[in-house]
């Protein structure tokens, strides 16, 4: 089977090297047959897609690339396209994407650095944080005292990587685990779990709101300005979804007004944020620069293990794990 | 039994209320015989010492208290005191303290709370929140990506109530978990345990150093201007001990010559921290005002359960948990 991996061309921190490859395959013998190419430039891309049956991508350049019907065409072999990113909504409308072309996204790269990420953001908001960056900036010692973890109400939206990570961690600190999912099936770290549907019922129960859902269609504005007015009075809330997720203006206006306790975001509308945006300077809110789930030390040599778990699928006839559903965006 | 509980005066939410009382005994049934007495003043102090024989405080009153040779004249049924704070320091040195009196620490109050702001500071440290912070004031979205905590190297300086509840956090990450102590027991939370004269050599191995030793005259400057330098490049520290344990002023110089790669203080010198102090403003000091090891909200719950069970040991002939020894200082 030919594989064709194409790096992007402006980062070589992301690019899946020929060593990396090795290591990958002495870790999975049983996918030695592989014959792989790379390229990180225009040209390598458009002489390897003829002949390729996989490719490995960043998602980006998908669109671009394959035009509405010209998949076909330039790339006939092709039967799996895999994604180095865990959301694949910037591919989105998936109208270029042939029914025979599986498409599989990088789920399960993510989960340990983002159940970190996210359990910081929450010992963080806990431990008034926010409050004690505005104290050190005016040079005031004033202590909040606050208690544990435990027993508190996490609401988490989303049970993929992201959020199953984040379960996780937040049951060893003892919290109460409320995840919303697509459908209802118990997770092993909720407590509870509950179809989206049921998000407005579970808002006014939630201490913390984690958001760690894929975009879509469905999710945009999902946390919208009358949502937010939903969470009890000193809610805390963690994005590490994407900005278009929440009313991030209401979000703003809930932290000035004291609605919310306290805010981590991980995104942002749009990225790179403005120098001048109000995101920076609202009081109660900490901004990262989109770092929650990437752990470029670990994240090629993951990348390939899920690629080669998908292979493996494929040759014995099972359902590959990470194939996205392009009618529900992940 | 008498026992008198000596509130301090202008610290209410630290006040042990008769409802706690009430509620401790109904945990510990045995010790319903209990006689109790309450005060928050001078006057109810005096009046309850001449039949004490257990006084429960507030660490800071008792030198002034009790002036070396006074205590057999004013309390002469004294057997116990029981100190509401972990650290006693403040009571040192214990030339006041007759021999037949046993001085309590409340250790085991505060492993929880201790261990989950621990691991937090290991979390923001590995996360380079240190930079996001000096990002976010200046308005600037620049990525800077890290690993997860697992793998790296956590060397923790005290293993008492503090320490060892950093140490299970930091196992639970996958971190290699180091204990400094006096001896060298094993510890069922580190995977190598080094006595305190180990330190010169150990310093250069880790990836991180938390600090949470009691301060005495034999940890005052543990971490020197020449110990700092012994630490490899880049490393990262964590002070929940005292600000005295360390050379504040090189940790300082430290930061800022890059030798090490960030650092989250919840203690000063002095305490409170004046607001022109460089500790507030050195680039990848993170201050936080002594808030990282009190549950206000279990707290008093916690010291009642830690004396019960002192005083359970006491009837029953077995030596006392949480007893000082004047001679170490803890």
């Amino acid at each position: 089977m030919r594989i064709h991996v194409q790096n992007p061309a402006n980062d070589p921190e992301f690019s899946i090297t020929e060593a990396q490859w090795r290591a990958a395959i002495a870790r999975s013998p049983d996918m030695a047959g592989l014959q792989v190419s790379f390229a990180s430039d225009d040209p390598g891309f458009a002489a390897a897609l003829p002949e390729a049956e996989v490719l490995l991508t960043w998602v980006r350049p998908l669109r671009q690339r394959f035009p509405v019907g010209a998949l076909p065409g330039v790339a006939p072999k092709l039967k799996v396209i895999a994604c180095t990113s865990a959301g694949v909504d910037s591919a989105a409308p998936f109208d270029w994407l042939p029914d025979s072309v599986a498409l599989l996204n990088n789920r399960g790269t993510h989960a340990e650095k983002a159940g970190e990420f996210a359990i910081m953001a929450l010992l963080m908001l806990q431990t008034h944080m926010p409050a004690f960056a505005d104290q050190q900036r005016r040079g005031e010692w004033k202590p909040l005292f606050a208690s544990t973890l435990a027993g508190r109400r996490v609401v988490i939206v989303g049970l993929g990587s992201l959020g199953g990570g984040v379960a996780r961690r937040a049951k060893q600190f003892g919290m109460t685990v409320v995840g919303v999912r697509h459908g209802s099936e118990p997770h092993p770290d909720c407590d509870e779990t509950h179809p989206n549907e049921a998000l407005d019922a579970l808002l006014p129960t939630a201490d913390f709101l984690v958001l760690a859902c894929p975009l879509t269609d469905r999710t945009r504005n999902l946390l919208s300005r009358e949502r937010i007015g939903l969470l009890p009075r000193g809610a805390r809330l963690v994005n590490i979804a994407r900005g278009a997720v929440w009313d991030q203006d209401a979000v703003c206006d809930a932290l000035d007004s004291g609605h919310l306790g306290g805010c981590v975001t991980d995104v942002a509308v749009p990225e790179p944020l403005p120098a001048d945006h109000r995101l920076w300077r609202t009081p109660g809110m900490i901004v990262t620069p989109h770092v929650s789930a990437d752990d470029r030390e670990r994240y090629n040599d993951r990348t390939l293990d899920i690629l080669f778990d998908n292979l493996r699928a494929l040759r014995d006839g099972r359902p590959m794990p990470n194939r996205v559903d392009p009618s529900k965006g992940y």
